[in-house]
């Protein structure tokens, strides 16, 4: 193992998380919180400063890693990320507890968007500025955006991009990992400046703006309104439905869009079953909240804004979804698990991993049928390789197995399995809100210390898709061969 | 496919449900019921007549099948089963709507234990003992019964019995399948008698004895009473814990032991696994519900009780564990899942597959750490074989799929979530009780009748290990190859 590597990643983080610090202390100075600006200059600068001795003491270190380096620095980078990116909001008094201010900035960066504020618009604008921008660093990933400002000399780096990455199968888009990177975050600004300029257009605030279009881009959904986009305008609500869509669609498409190789973007099989799936529950939850709503384009706004959030784990709402019917509710929870593309800033379990574990089944029973025969699956009109597929489903097992696990943990507070449970998926899966007590109207508040901890750990878990968490956590890992 | 062999079989089985019927009509002779003698009597009559005619038709088939004629007759016979055994309990009106009769026995057969009646004491003797002995003729699978009693002349009923018999990896304990059969129905029946001498000596009337002890047996947990073990006295509730757990053991050890191999029988991985979890378990709620309940002794005989029905997926209930403590909910909620040992009467994942779950999830990990270098996982004493991981895993996925599938059927339903999630977990795994509406002292009766369909087909699903009824409903194991 590689120790020295890996702290000298660490260093260059936190200075690059100190730096970030910036844009909130000035947010904080537009407002004239001078206390709040004061808290966050200091803590941007004594990370900056941190940061930079670490990354200068191993300098000069040899830069060779392997898989096993990437994913320790991945899982370490993301836990010591939460826990300086807690330090401004306890100071500035916004989250007083430690263990929610961990809570709060872990659900910030992996874009889960749970909250334990039991009051959302007490929060200074720098904090509720600090809060909602982890979303965006967080979407695109922090080592991402390492990448692509550091230099790499080793090439080595790509094995820290899978790990950060989502999907089950992470491609460089260029040769060069640190081109890969700018690329991605180039479009990542693009579109969140896109948004930024059509929120304002519709009469949001510009602060609000921001804000919403972190929470869309990273598809994280923290708000600073306690009824999330309920009071917003149509226009404004169809702005951020259209914009979560966008986010959760792969990356990769975007490039090949900008490289005008349009039919190889379209002819993306996980895209066409997003966009599918995000038509047909749409169209059942409209038809199943009708009734209630009463006019159909307000039942077909609030049924798309729900979706949208929902299957890109956003966790925005328009509506209290928790008071909606059971069909309604049941799919909802559903798209909870499934998430939305690979290489996007979505969670879940990935459109492309729910393609291929009904693939697998579907070859599972033909294997029964034929046993001797060769059966390939096709996806995105390539066979399918084996050691995938296993993957897939080895990757599932793994997910279900620990979400089981969580639930353990939590399961002795005292509310009921309604709750439980959708506090696990919606963690888990980045969501946010679940339903009953955590629902969109509700909160983590009331979870004691220990579940908040386990939460924290699912959302990281979720949006490291498990692995660079585990590992670091695995003795085996740190055992010299 | 060999459409012959199929029907032929098929014949067989009805010949047989018929025979079985004899028994309850016999019992309601005892109790003088004689409209209810009288309609068991022609039921058996008729599927005995028409099961030999149909069996005589094709009595001269070429008698040659393969793995898909296994799981298609598998899949044949417990639907056509569970619609012959709901016409007598139709016919003396106990369960007048053929929804309901059609679920209640394939409840029965699938040992699940989950009921439609609101009262459970209106039934007339016949229809009570009929309603059990399915579940004993189902925990041991009516197809091994018969290939112990008709005769095998082609040595590839072991597609049958793989098909129908329960765990990742089947094997016959002596060369002969019909053998087999035997002696696995023969330890069983010696089994089952012994808990009834048991009962018989705490005080249980006869007919109570044989009730019990055929849902213990089939680990199925109907009962004759609103409360269903819960006034019985505790030394009959520690026999039906006991034998539950016994029943919940691979019967393959039992016959290590009849052949004095206690050695063998006593490294079992498996055995060892679920007795630990057992007592873990039941540690842990009885420290849980000690406040609750008061006396120690107490406690742990509830725990006990409760942990033993609810992991070998019986589903008797000595006190209304709905209202217990969150803690012991979800533990209890997480030992549905896991099920007792494969070759056992229990339904659920089966101890061995989350086994194999868990070790396989490690082998990821070293896997992801070391991804040149080749790792066995060991179980059983044994390397495990890649392709039965890879099956286990594969099973898992599918299983969780098909969960959902059936959780978005019945989602529509006025139910809160906690009542739909656990009946689809109480259904598909066999236990028969869940939580909430559906809860110990709760019942599937105000579920409408597509959502006890679709129950329905959750619990063969469940008792069937998915494969066999997937089959039979996919048109590719129809077609000529």
């Amino acid at each position: 193992m590689n120790h020295k590597m890996i702290c000298r990643t660490l260093g260059n983080i936190i200075t690059l998380e100190g730096a970030l610090m910036a844009l909130p202390a000035l947010c904080a100075l537009c407002y004239r919180e001078w206390r709040v600006a004061l808290v966050f200059f200091c803590t941007a600068a004594a990370s900056t400063f941190a940061g930079w001795i670490v990354s200068r003491i191993f300098a000069h270190c040899d830069r060779t890693i392997y898989a096993r380096e990437g994913f320790v620095t991945v899982g370490l980078a993301w836990i010591l990320m939460s826990a300086v990116g807690a330090v401004p909001l306890i100071l500035t008094g916004d989250i007083a507890s430690p263990v929610d201010a961990f809570f709060e900035i872990v659900s910030g960066l992996t874009t889960t968007g749970a909250s334990i504020l039991r009051d959302v618009t007490a929060l200074s604008h720098g904090g509720a500025f600090w809060r909602s921008f982890t979303h965006w660093i967080g979407g695109m990933g922090v080592l991402v955006l390492m990448m692509a400002i550091f230099s790499d000399s080793t090439g080595r780096s790509i094995h820290i991009m899978r790990a950060e990455m989502p999907g089950p199968v992470v491609d460089k888009i260029v040769p060069r990992v640190k081109d890969t990177a700018k690329i991605l975050y180039l479009m990542y600004i693009g579109l969140t400046l896109t948004e930024v300029v059509f929120l304002l257009f519709g009469g949001m605030s510009l602060f609000e703006s921001l804000i919403h279009s972190f929470g869309t881009a990273g598809t994280g959904g923290f708000s600073v309104r306690s009824d999330s986009i309920g009071a917003y305008s149509p226009y404004l609500q169809w702005v951020i439905t259209i914009f979560m869509l966008l986010f959760g669609v792969n990356f990769n498409l975007y490039y090949l869009l900008l490289l005008k190789r349009f039919r190889s973007a379209l002819r993306s099989e996980e895209l066409w079953t997003y966009l599918g799936t995000v038509v047909v529950a749409t169209g059942i939850i409209t038809a199943n909240i009708l009734s209630m709503i009463g006019s159909f384009g307000e039942a077909f706004r609030q049924a798309a804004f729900q979706v949208a959030s929902i299957i890109t784990t956003t966790g925005y709402s328009s509506a209290d979804f928790n008071l909606w019917p059971n069909l309604s509710r049941v799919i909802l929870l559903l798209l909870m698990f499934m998430g939305g593309c690979a290489g996007s800033t979505a969670g879940g379990l990935k459109v492309s991993r729910v393609c291929i574990l009904f693939k697998g089944a579907g070859r599972e029973l033909s294997k029964l049928l034929h046993p001797r025969s060769v059966t390939t699956v096709r996806f995105e009109g390539k066979p399918l390789d084996e050691s995938t597929r296993a993957g897939v489903t080895s990757y599932f097992a793994v997910y279900a197995l620990l979400m089981a696990a969580i639930f353990l943990i939590i399961g002795h507070e005292p509310f009921d399995l309604e709750t439980h449970i959708t506090a696990v998926v919606a963690c888990f899966n980045n969501v946010g809100p679940g339903f009953s007590a955590v629902g969109p109207m509700g909160g983590y508040a009331d979870y004691g210390p220990v579940s908040k901890i386990a939460l924290s750990a699912a959302m990281l878990l979720g949006r490291l898709e498990i692995y660079p968490l585990l590992l670091t956590f695995t003795p085996a890992t740190w055992r010299k061969r």
